[in-house]
């Protein structure tokens, strides 16, 4: 796959349309998010929460509820038990988050009751599309985990793989990103990578090749890598970009929106089911593709 | 100023030629910059390090060292101890880092005996002419310190607004990143932006208006900050964003060089004199830019 508007058609081609439940859908930013992807006919939405609220602003925003279940809920935590029930027994794909913290539907969604937990971590894989880049690139965790223990960067690694895999790339490049190619001890993201790279070599990491550490420049540019001496199958052709913390992966996924004409699909990754989280910053291009993004890794 | 081009411009305008003292010139990679610099007239050079090998690289290149200083050093570190001596009795104006590590010219640059520490920290201090962006964007820490506490934060914002005032911009806007706008109290990075924030309003930080947290889209976009709720006066138009750590900085810095077209100048700056680094994976462009603007900033 080389670019992201294939995720959207790769789901409308799908026989059965799936169905996205959404936790506190009264919200404007929500609910245009749900009209645009009514407008391209991309999966069926059931909406809880405020149902007089839903039916005011979908009037005000002129979407057609007349195909859209909308079921009434007395605060955003029932909203969110609603929708997450409803993914636990069948009746939607997948949940999405609407006028809700994101902790907030996730302390509901790792409840054992529901069965979506798996007892990983979970995290915001983001795919982007950018102009400078000559592949797809996968980018984690830029929104959930603060400060990833090696642990959740095993987990971190697992799921932008599964996302990889998804997206037609068979053995994905992953390449362990920080300040510096080379280990300093007193710098954990170099020395994590050197041991994520090697629990890869002894096949405790699979489905992929792990490489690390990397700086920015030589995970995506042949040019630096060679530059520095560097021999690595990964280096200049990462498809997943692992980061250290929080503060880099958000600031990372920013600017290549902002700065670099990424285009960008998100999903949260790592229970049963992933989650669509769309923010009141992201552009309509960028939530209709978290939904479809979403859809796409909720198939089997 | 409106264009890193303009630096070199105002260097090369100003009325006496100043001198870099290089500290193991036996390097193509620096010969050549030096090379590039020599062809703009951009300024003087003192070269240290093994004559021999510096007189045969600079004849492998085409570099005509009739009017460049060539003095003999047995050792890197020898010629480090040479260009800055040099510096520190005024024969250079400022030292450029060769073919040493950092530390290692550093640890010489630090010693008592020249003169030419002031008890701070000293920063990479990266200036960005970004397409995306309306007007230059100062960027520091990206390259000197791993995990800066709340009082190198301080040093840090001090180095990058005494650029901004080299550059003409009288009151930058300082905006703290991280991962996101509000404070998190398992977010040290949106904690210290706080602190930073109050102590800039409590007159302890100057020349500069300092506001945080900001999440990276809301420093640099006035949409997205308005998306967030956001009332501030440096969101959306920032001149200077402080970086959290090393990780997010040289990702940062190497994400925009590799994927937003970026140009680039930096120095490291803190000390009495600016030290020029110039990195093998850097363009010819950013290490004639990084010449420069170590030059202007070496001015008073």
């Amino acid at each position: 796959m080389e670019s992201i508007r294939q995720i959207i058609e790769l789901v409308k081609n799908e026989g059965r349309s799936k169905t996205i439940a959404v936790a506190a859908a009264e919200d404007d930013v929500v609910l245009k998010a749900v009209q645009k992807a009514k407008e391209i006919d991309l999966c069926n939405f059931i909406l809880y929460g405020d149902k007089t609220k839903i039916q005011q602003i979908a009037e005000e925003i002129g979407l057609d509820t007349t195909n859209i279940e909308i079921r009434d809920a007395s605060t955003p935590l029932e909203a969110a038990k609603g929708a997450i029930q409803a993914v636990a027994n069948g009746e939607a794909d997948l949940p999405m988050k609407g006028k809700l913290n994101t902790s907030e539907i996730l302390s509901v969604y790792l409840k054992d009751e529901y069965g979506l937990k798996t007892g990983k971590t979970m995290n915001l894989v983001c795919v982007f599309e950018i102009p400078r880049y000559h592949k797809l690139l996968i980018i984690s965790d830029a929104g959930m985990v603060i400060a990833p223990t090696l642990e959740q960067k095993v987990d971190i690694i697992n799921n932008a793989v599964s996302v990889a895999h998804k997206l037609g790339i068979q053995t994905p490049k992953v390449a362990v990103v920080g300040a510096l190619e080379q280990v300093n001890p007193k710098m954990p993201a170099t020395v994590d990578a050197a041991i994520l790279t090697q629990m890869y070599r002894r096949g405790q990491i699979k489905g992929c090749i792990v490489d690390g550490p990397f700086a920015m420049d030589n995970a995506i540019s042949k040019e630096a890598a060679i530059h520095k001496g560097i021999n690595s199958e990964v280096a200049g052709d990462a498809d997943i970009l692992i980061m250290p913390d929080i503060e880099a992966g958000n600031i990372l996924y920013k600017t290549l929106v902002y700065f670099a004409d990424a285009k960008l699909a998100s999903s949260i990754v790592g229970g049963k089911k992933p989650v669509v989280l769309t923010s009141r910053a992201d552009s309509d291009e960028s939530k209709l593709n978290a939904m479809a993004f979403s859809i796409l890794m909720s198939t089997i």
